[in-house]
């Protein structure tokens, strides 16, 4: 199996390249820019933009299946997000399906669902309701996975991704962290399980603290590992101060209470 | 009361500019194109291109209410659809905030929920299931509905039209068909309740043959009053020839049916 | 379109024949028995016993549909029940197959979901509860109408008849009743909508007391619009004397309070 | 059958009087001040004080039914509230046990789903969400009227009632409106049905915007027939100049405004 | 506790038939054929045939309990399953009620399910889907469980098993396995917890891949303690190569893929 | 941090008093009664009557939030019921709404939905179905508790617990018990989670059987790390003799079962 990583440079792509090989597939790694960190020894390697819908014809041929984890990563101009996270990510989806791409992970965010106030539960099925242009981004792009697997049977997983960093930064990521092990293991998963659909799954690790519910996708065989408990001493436990200030009260912390990025 | 009108000269808006003086409020109109008929005597025109951000700015300023007609309304080319149906309506949707508009109502369509099989009753909460690069822009515009609204405050009625037109054009269309009567009726409901949210609303007449269900925005007090059933005689009953056909199976029709459309 | 009525002796059937001409198609009838009131002018009659498997080929030949309204009406020995209810109708539905059939109207009944108290909602997709072995019979029938859906593609209507008769005949009919001339509509429907998939219908007028919720088969087209209200004033109200006796608490009424047939 | 109304002098009860006779029952009519528009011909009065437990058994004695429009029906002293509509309805209830009453009509109000948004359809199964304490006041009757029925037997209709004045007082009430003759419509159902169990009705006539859906409690077999809709031209069309205030975003409307009463 | 085990010589009954003495109730085994192991010491067998009405009554005499693992189980021509997955179920159901049997396991499958997607999460409420005859029987049978259990109080476990062998036969199965240590976990829950009520029960391990949720039964105390985990080396992961193949687009598997067993 | 515990000297405040240093916060203890066992060197008591209302302003002076275990925990005459459990409690907490108090846990109590069945899983969103007027009592606190959150924004958790004793006292209690340890956890997790809201939470430790859902309030952080396994032996397994004994069909449990106290 043959399998294409775009966003191999950003934050997820640099914690996950070092344990890829552990999925026992062919890797492609792709990204706009190099890896900070330089490629490491036998690396497969394609930078190219997803602005540019011909490299994507390139950069896709011979895949199986592709993990995208390119674009735009958080708030960002509107021209930025646009042309990044809504016509690059079609430009790789319809190389992925010219190319017969079988399956494609879509890096989605918690900022898609980032307005719902954190005592919400949510589950696969909750209502899509996001904080930021970004988050808008991401209901384009779940969409566009929907679009895909209907009409021409190509199998996704909308990953709603909490915090994927080494460790949680702030109070909020206590419930958010999703360890990058937990993230491969999912990989592993969405790679691999015989039929997959198009589930909508949440980037989360096994935290104590949790607003989402992955029960509807247990058919994935998914056990997340991990926890943000190891760093509860660095995050301490207190009410909030303000518990109706947009960065306590909702799912998307920040991202709910800032003001619009072009401004 | 003053109120926008893009689309102006499209089908829905030529349907509805004869009748719009019945809102009892002041409207100005438009399109990027000049109405094939002609302006009519006392309208309020302005042409203007929602890929024109700057020129997006002058149309909705001093405008309390949009309704938001533009845009592509079929399925096109990639091209078009992100940079009229993504950028043009972020256009203007952030010119409306800047000028401290109101309400928007946004124009969806049953595309963006056309991949469900007709026999699925879809009430408001029904998840999206696009049929089409169309589908997914209205899908976009939703996301962008509830941005706006959760973070700005600009109330929005996400209408998923079914299909607007003098009449019903096939069999299908029975269920789907609205009166521009009936999307008049619920224009000026979306205008004119005290509180509007943020709604899914299916723009649908009083049909016989119903897929969606309108109950849970009661509140607005919208009662559609026309029904296809009198042009039942011009596409009759019989069970298709094909049950599992996409046009037949899918409540987006042929939509559901259609290759890619840049193929 | 050729269309076979088994029951057509029973007592819907014998109310429903008069009116069958209206559906505009060919149509054959059937039971086990001559109609007690004679066959009439230019009726298809064919004698046969569900039973028969052999016989139930050769009468299904050449039929496009079927209304399956013959079998034991309710409750009975163990062993009529099995021997119709459970094998004529598998033997009818395997004819069926073979003769290439597109649609079936299975009359299912209340006692299949009779155990849920009369302050229960019921739609189409609340569990089943049957009060009888025959409602257990109707339990079965249901099941084999959705293994010929979803295996060999034929369609059907899982019809939970209330109480199909010329007009209610205690104060529970005045909830359960159904008219003949709404359970023609309804057949017209069944018979002619482009697309059907394997519904739960509850076949019971628009009578002022309802127990049950139609609104996920609003596609079919169905308004039923007789009304049991005509014969209010053979049926006073009045609470009942024991609230809790079976056949006031359950929908099923006096089938859920009677004791097993067989003993 | 013979019934008694508490609250007799009450805006509810003076609305009702006049109509009790249509329903055909003996009435008993009971408040703890004379009623301001005087004693009718032939009515049967009784006054006494639902904080009086002795006087309750007294005056429940031989009755079948009971209509409990009594109690303090707005926001008030935590005192009287108390007193009252807790302990007064305590009272009247555990008379009703001892004499033997089979039905208890439960004057509730939308007071006690009072802080849902507008913009949220509310079924029998809604959770309770208080607006004052007399909103708490009404959330222990419903549970009082739920204990006596599940360990008594003794059935009951836990009314919502919305607004039941002559007409709409304020744009709020063109939605919450109930008329009287909808009420009596109710109490007949109430009082006659065969099974009543112990539901949750929104007493609310059929005006053109709604905020609740009753379909759970159709086995009533109540439609109410008027509509604010009349009074439309009182109450002027126009969105909120703020959507967000309280008296504006929730269902209380002024209730949820209030500050505390005691203050 | 006196408890009769149906289909003894089984494969079930033959995995279970050495560990059911933990169990510490006196057992009393029964088939319709000899053991092909042999009875054990000390093992109470009754040979006889599901389909002999008169040998039940004697078979159940003095029966507390039952857990019914007899039948055919798998598919099988409709005489087969008719004659003894429905009359002779019946047969041992009917002679249980008149000896006063308390309790019965009744072995449904997962086939009475099978028509669901791989990727849908069914929990206790889902609808059956029938993917086989055998399936459609054992839809009676949990309709015949209500039954008796509504009307004459005998409580049952209606246990939709996956695959219950020494271990997983195929890829399917490391989602669908339940070992046999677990299903006596289960027996023993069923036997003695307080009131058991007659729910519907998934039995399957605590596999990796799991489409169903039991956690609406979570009132027995029943969890699971062995996985299919261990034999993931025999079931190595791959994505299927034709992921709509109903073998693989169902739960059913290879019995959602077969034609009708009677051709 | 400081922080009030009501009912100090109850049953559940004897068992948590020598853990609560363990919270590192200031502790005020309260009771109408001193403890049983003495007070213990360094805590702080104030003896006070909920019943009045002055010495509930004194009492929750400079407190930042209040464990609310005060009130009568078991059935008793409605006198005390409502002057204690409704009056008392409407004391606190408006005095902790003058004070400031910014978070209040209500002990409520599994028999304010104790007339559930124990086969039906019950979550944060079940109804109430108060099983005594104890039970009703708890249903008005509940709301009283829902109305300081949404009108002063008093943050608030409705724990229903269950048997929070030593150590199951019955074969009941081995579903409902609570380790006074989990209390402690999930009070911890009551003071110090970021945002609280106004949840109901299932007080009961991990439990075999589970009757409860908690999985609404997973943001919570809080995982039961008892279980009532560990006194399996001294409450045998068997099933009731009667199972439908309210005692043992519903949750309530005895309470279900009681006649009215008062009489």
């Amino acid at each position: 199996m043959k399998v294409l990583m775009t966003g191999a440079s950003g934050g997820i792509g640099t914690l996950l390249r070092p344990m890829l090989h552990e999925l026992g597939v062919e890797m492609r790694l792709s990204d706009i820019a190099e890896p900070e960190n330089g490629r490491a020894e036998g690396e497969d390697w394609v930078i190219a933009d997803m602005c540019d819908a011909e490299a994507m014809h390139g950069l896709v041929d011979g895949c199986d299946a592709i993990l995208n984890f390119g674009g735009i990563s958080t708030e960002n101009t509107a021209e930025l997000i646009h042309s990044v996270n809504v016509i690059g990510t079609y430009n790789l989806y319809d190389a992925a399906r010219k190319a017969g791409v079988k399956r494609i992970l879509f890096a989605s965010s918690n900022h898609a669902i980032g307005f719902h106030t954190r005592e919400t539960r949510l589950d696969a099925e909750a209502p899509v309701l996001p904080d930021s242009l970004y988050g808008v981004s991401k209901v384009y792009g779940e969409g566009l996975a929907l679009y895909y697997w209907k009409k021409f049977g190509i199998e996704g997983a909308r990953v709603r991704i909490g915090s994927c960093f080494e460790k949680p930064k702030d109070r909020r990521m206590m419930a958010t962290w999703m360890s990058a092990r937990d993230m491969l293991r999912l990989i592993d998963r969405v790679l691999k399980v015989p039929r997959l659909g198009c589930p909508v799954v949440y980037g989360v690790s096994a935290n104590d603290e949790l607003w989402w519910d992955n029960s509807k996708v247990a058919y994935l065989g998914w056990q997340p590992q991990d926890s943000s408990r190891q760093w509860a001493g660095e995050h301490p436990d207190e009410p909030a101060v303000e518990v109706d200030d947009p960065a306590i009260k909702y799912q998307g912390g920040g991202f709910a209470k800032a003001g619009h990025f072009d401004d």
